[in-house]
Order: C-alpha cells, then structure tokens, then sequence
C-alpha cells in the first residue's frame, strides 16, 4: 500500500530532510522509526528536500507497506511512528494514495512561509524561527516590490549555485507580507520552487526595505537572469515548508 | 546608579532565573556578562524569580554602576551586555531608577501569558513554548470560569506547596483567553502572583475545558482556600512573563 504520510518539524536540530551518512536527519529520523515500528527498512521518499535548519508544518512523504504491514490501521499509522520520534517531527496524517504517485512530480503546489524579525535586537522567542534585521525595513515599498514576482517568470536570477532544475520558468500564484510587532512574514504560493528561490526572493525583498533597491527594480532582475542582481539569501531557519498541494483525485486531503 | 534592565528570554536550556551553584541560569548569564563587561562583580536583583523553563518577553533587573563604570553610556548597555550574552537571552532596554527602587516590592502589576496547545499531537514549532492537551477542551467554558478569577481574593488554593508569601490575597485586574488554530492562550495581569499560581489558574481552567470541573465550581474552589480543590499545576515551558509594570514617577518605561 502506497501510503503518504503528512509530517511538522522544527528543522532546527538536524541536516536537513534528505539522510546523509553521519548526521542527524528528518528523512533518517522517520526512516528509524519505521525500522522500530514494522521490523524492516522502509525507504521514505519527500515531497521537499528542505536544507539544514528549514522547518516544516506539512512536508508530505510516501513509502510503501506490505500486506504484512497492515495489523495497524491507516489512521493509527500517526500514533505508532510518533511514540518512536523525537518530539520535534510529528506525524499528523496518513492516507493510501494510487500506486503510481509521486510525491515530487505529482505536487502542483507549495507554500512557504519566510520570517523575519526586525527590530534592534533579535527576539529570544523567534531566534531559531527567523532572520534577523536590525535596520529598520520599509514595510510598503517591501510590499510593492512583492507584487512583481507575482506569475510566471523565468526565475534564473533566484537560483543558487548548485541547483539542477531543468527549467527555471516557475508559476507564483501569491505572494502576501504581513507585519505584526515587527516580525515581517512573506507567505508564497507556487507551483514549486528552485533551489533557494523563496531565501533569495526574501533576501531581495530585503534589499527593497533597506532602499538598495528599488521595487520597480524587481522586473529587470528577473529579466537579467543574473544571479548576482538579486538579494542574499537568507538564513534557513527563518523558512518554514507550509504545505504541499496534490490534485484531489490522487489524494483525500488535498 | 542604579540600573534597571528589560530582558527577554527563551528559559528553555536554563534551570530558572535565579543563580544557583552548577546550574545554567538567567541571573548567572547576565552577571557573567556584567562581569565581563565592568572587571569587577556586580549583583542583579530580577522582577521575578521565574521557574525552570519559564520565558520571559520583559523581566525586569536591577545592579548598580559606580562612577567608574559611566564610560558605556546607559542607551549602549544593551549593546555591550548582549554581544556577551548567549542568543537565549536579550537585553531590550536599560534606564536609570532612583537610589531607593527595589525592583520586587516596587511593581504595581504584571502580566504573564499561559499557552495551551489542543490538538491530537503537539506542535513541533511550538512544543517549548507552549503545555499540550491532546483531549478536546471545551473552550466556551474556560472563558467562562475565567472570569470568576476577576477581582481581588485569597487565592490560597492556587498556590503551590513551597510558597512563602505574607499573603494569599491577590487582584487580579483581567484575565483573557484566545482561542487561534489549536493555540489557546491565557493572558493575566495582576498586582502579584503566587507561587505557581498562573499554572495552577491554567490547569484548573484545563480541568473546566476536560468538564471535571463547571465553571461555577470556581468560586467555591477559591473560598475552600484548599489547594487539593484546584487543577493540576501545568508545565512551566507553556509560561511566558509579559510584562512587570512600575509607577511611571520611579522609571520612564512604566
């Protein structure tokens, strides 16, 4: 049975999802459980390879269970991998989904939520969950600027080194700032992401709020395709997977 | 010149405010820091001796500077203390109180803040902040009950064994409840509190919200004056001190 999993953590404590040798992992944690809890090696393949220090509220994972498998129900498969994590990744959910998915391929859309704290001094209570900037941040032109990203673009100019997509054309479907007792939240809505797009495109953002660029510089950034136009990237613990979407005929809780 | 410090802090990795030998805690980091930044031992006095694992948005803490020490000027406190401070802990604002300020006795009210996370697995993101309750909690009836806490009583019942004060009689000015995507939050403000007397209002209310408890029982467990009578006293990482407040003739930030 093809079973897809639904999972929260605070990436804060390991090397990101995908397991490495020698390190603390998401993927490896969940992999260890579904060792102690079934008896056997069970791969889990992510629906985002999140980086070190990325948190998550519903990463999505899938991996395969025989008839053996099945003396525990669907709905307490959540239960029995939980007892055997550590507290910082939860398993909310699991559902069976078509033979054939792919948790990568088959997502249509994701959201991400990127975080950051803008006052002189960091906040204790924030410091694993944001970036930090101490200058101060014009919140309306960070607005402004916001908007250009909105569509489909080629997003060459906020991709790491190092990523391998073979495209860089990616849909945003929205892009919302909120800004509460100074922590600014950029929520984003895409139909994916290239490595360390959402970091770069906060970063740019950024640069908006500290007057280094202009918002109406935005649609020439992405036009140049050059990375070296856009923002820092920012850190990783200011960025939090929200959700991965599927079509509703291939999953229950789409 | 006496000094008064704001601090804020995730009390997640230390046993407490108060200095204790062989322990990691708040009032041991800042006058290590103190010491580090002046050459020479100088005492802090905190607002309140938060427990293990309690946070704190804005304690308060006093130490005095002589003459000697004026080179820092007082609005670079903060600069110099936090660059000497682990990242757990921020110093937000320092100013000058009279020679006769007692950062305790001195305090008019406070305002702590208590959050419940209700949902069938903890929140990963907000497991060190906040206490779980996986049972549904009926949260019409907590606000309910929370009520009846208004005014001023003898508030015997909600302390715990080990507390000292002259005392049980208490006022408290409001007591609020929120209710946000599983995230319940109690915010209270009062002249003074007991001790563990915000936990133990909390797990009574939890007691309300589980149905072992009607809020109309809540007068009659306050006049009982009987510790037995109330709820459990809920874990200390779900306890955030808000705010201490002070005559605005003894400091500028009251």
């Amino acid at each position: 049975m093809n079973t897809l999993i639904t999972i929260s953590y605070d990436g804060t404590n390991y090397c990101g999802w995908q397991i490495q040798p020698g390190v603390l992992t998401v993927q490896g944690q969940i992999e260890a459980a579904l060792l102690k809890t079934y008896g056997r090696k069970i791969g889990v393949q992510g629906a985002s390879r999140t980086d070190a220090g990325v948190h998550a509220r519903a990463q999505r994972a899938l991996f395969n269970l025989e008839q053996e498998d099945f003396n525990i129900p669907l709905n307490k498969i959540p239960f029995a991998l939980n007892t055997r994590l550590p507290s910082d990744i939860r398993i909310l959910g699991a559902e069976e989904v078509p033979p054939t998915f792919d948790p990568i391929s088959d997502a249509k859309q994701k959201t991400y939520e990127y975080r950051i704290y803008n006052g002189v001094f960091h906040d204790p209570l924030l410091r694993l969950y944001s970036e930090h900037i101490y200058l101060p941040l014009d919140f309306s032109k960070m607005k402004l600027a916001a908007d250009y990203f909105l569509g489909e673009h080629d997003f060459a100019s906020f991709r790491a080194v190092g990523g391998h997509a073979k495209t860089t054309v990616r849909t945003i479907y929205s892009i919302k700032l909120f800004n509460n007792n100074n922590l600014i939240t950029m929520e984003i809505i895409g139909n994916g992401f290239l490595y360390n797009m959402v970091r770069i495109i906060a970063g740019t953002l950024v640069y908006v709020g500290l007057g280094k660029i202009k918002p109406h510089d935005i649609p020439g950034i992405i036009e140049s395709k050059d990375r070296t136009k856009s923002g820092k990237t920012l850190n990783a613990r200011g960025l939090t997977l929200i959700e991965v979407v599927y079509r509703t005929d291939l999953i229950t809780n789409g």
